[in-house]
């Protein structure tokens, strides 16, 4: 099948979709004959992808350095990148070495941001190996690792060279990431188009029971979406924002239970149905749509209640200023389905009560 | 004056030159009005200057962080980035954020790298108090921090905002300093303009002994130059390399000193004097005219010998293959006076002897 592009000038790039493609050398050829390629992944995808990975790059011309980091949220820090810095510099891995990102969100944020600074940046590709991945975080540059006093706080805009997507990845994945990724792939429909939104009515229990022609569909069409919208603003000032539909209320879903607890498209569920509830008290949405919302998140085994945690606690994780209680905020909104809104003049009592309504 | 400009599309940005700049609020309005501005500097600069350049941001209508940082090369380096990161997220700096580096070249790597990862990047300025880095550094872009295995290994390029050489701060520079800064001036000469390489000829004394109007013209013309040279090539894939023009050969003397024990223009100084033999062996100088590089140099008080390492350390350092000798490598050297070319088919042999005519 033909790849999708992302329109971004002279760093466009293909997204490549479809089973089996990890083995397809000739797919990486362009981007490593006679480089250092280094293969960054983790401890549990090595042993499932990184020799067939190797292989297909060796096949494709490549010197091959495997550079193993730990799995998990934490290993977004300075230390991880310091040792992938290392691993290239101990491998003599030039200026013109592709980095290779073998993985899940963490490890294409970390290994896409050390190829952001490496040597003042280098290439590198992304082969997301979850649902999350493929559907949202592989596409669009952004890369980062946390600080102590937040997520993504350090980081770049490095577009990568390629997008290689093989959805038969998604087979190993455990069915809680599973889920987690759909959350990803119902905004796209929420926010950009009703007709998707519709579809993902129908095919839920084939995605859930990952059935490859949904699988490919639902990852092929939420790349589409998010690739118009990073094409028309690549450095989110304006349009990119309404990606983090769900994403303010998730965020502090995430930080108020400790990263790690939720995962991230869980948070970003339960996110979505406060967003929802919000849309529809702040006339917006009408109020049988909020609650399909809600019923198409909880048909994917996802939250639809926040975690217990005290409104001014919300509040603060959210970073709304309790002084504007009475004042005005800015949230993304649905504007129907399929549609999203930007609205700066929101009273801030809508935001408390929507939280008190989906999470106690 | 009229400031020079660096074209670079939508990133270009203009360099001011002249005595007293440091003050003039109405400069930086335009860049920081209503914006948190932290300024990074460090320890020996911040006495110095920091509650000019405050007091000024502040008229402009910024609210100013300092951020403090120690002083020597060893701050370039992942823990003082973090300590900047730390600064700005505690002070609640945001993605409209600007940060300002004052002080040298150390000063402006790592704040400006500081700047290009924030948040994923952040705008910057360029404030610099050293000649190095008012001629050299803080034009073009490069920003980095050291990794144990390597100078400049961990960076980006991240145009800054503007550029504010106040040449009236070179009077607080400690004359080995200065002497070091002349080097890279010198260089630009060398490698692009036989006509300012005369006038250095005809002005050293008067640089050295501080004359504003000479200092104020070697600051100027050495931005024009080098900005031309980053407009036709900002991410160096080709004739920017040129501007490397003795930093292999000084590369290799700070690295086998020890870095801090000869100054980065002091090993460049030296190195420009085994590139010229280099230049003359190879058949692209006249004798006469590396003797007038090696006379100049000497005039400036900067080293016209390398140290006594051996030969093969020089050659590890820089990183020839000692296969190589016999076999051919890649050199800058120059082609006549004022201009410069790239060489990819030396014999090693003659970089062997270059280095032992200079060195020993």
């Amino acid at each position: 099948m033909q790849p999708l592009s992302v329109a971004l000038g002279d760093r466009s790039y293909p997204i490549h979709i479809g089973a089996g493609l990890l083995d397809h050398a000739q797919m990486y050829a362009q981007y490593v004959a006679s480089r250092s390629v280094a293969v960054v992944t983790n401890k549990v995808v090595a042993p499932l992808y990184l020799e067939r990975v190797q292989h297909a790059l060796e096949h494709a011309g490549a010197r091959v350095v495997p550079v193993l980091i730990e799995d998990g949220e934490q290993a977004k820090a300075w230390a991880t990148l310091d040792h992938v810095v290392d691993a290239l510099l101990a491998a003599r891995c030039g200026r013109d070495s592709v980095i290779v990102a073998l993985g899940g969100g963490v490890v294409g944020d970390l290994a896409g941001f050390a190829a952001a600074v490496y040597q003042r940046g280098i290439g590198f590709i992304q082969i997301p190996t979850t649902l999350l991945a493929q559907v949202d975080s592989s596409v669009g540059g952004k890369t980062a690792i946390n600080h102590a006093r937040g997520k993504n706080m350090v980081g770049a805009f490095h577009q990568p060279l390629a997008v290689i997507a093989d959805v038969a990845t998604l087979n190993t994945l455990p069915d809680r990431e599973l889920r987690a990724g759909i959350a990803e792939v119902i905004k796209h429909g929420l926010i950009l188009d009703l007709e998707f939104l519709e579809w993902l009515e129908k095919q839920m229990e084939k995605l859930l029971a990952r059935d490859p022609v949904a699988l490919a569909h639902a990852v092929r069409r939420s790349c589409e979406l998010k690739a118009q919208v990073v094409a028309d603003d690549e450095r989110e000032t304006g349009l990119r924002a309404i990606l983090n539909f769900g994403h303010t209320f998730g965020h502090a879903i995430e930080a108020g239970m400790g990263y790690g607890e939720w995962l991230h498209g869980e948070a970003v569920a339960a996110g979505m149905v406060m967003a929802a509830e919000l849309s529809a008290r702040a006339g917006t949405l009408r109020r049988e749509d909020a609650a399909r919302v809600k019923a198409l998140i909880g048909r994917a085994g996802l939250p639809i209640r926040g975690p217990d945690l005290a409104i001014d606690k919300y509040l603060e994780l959210m970073q709304v200023d309790k002084k504007a209680v009475g004042g005005k905020v800015r949230f993304i909104l649905l504007d129907g389905l399929g549609r999203a809104t930007l609205r700066g003049d929101l009273d801030a009592h809508l935001v408390r009560e929507s939280i008190a309504a989906v999470a106690q």
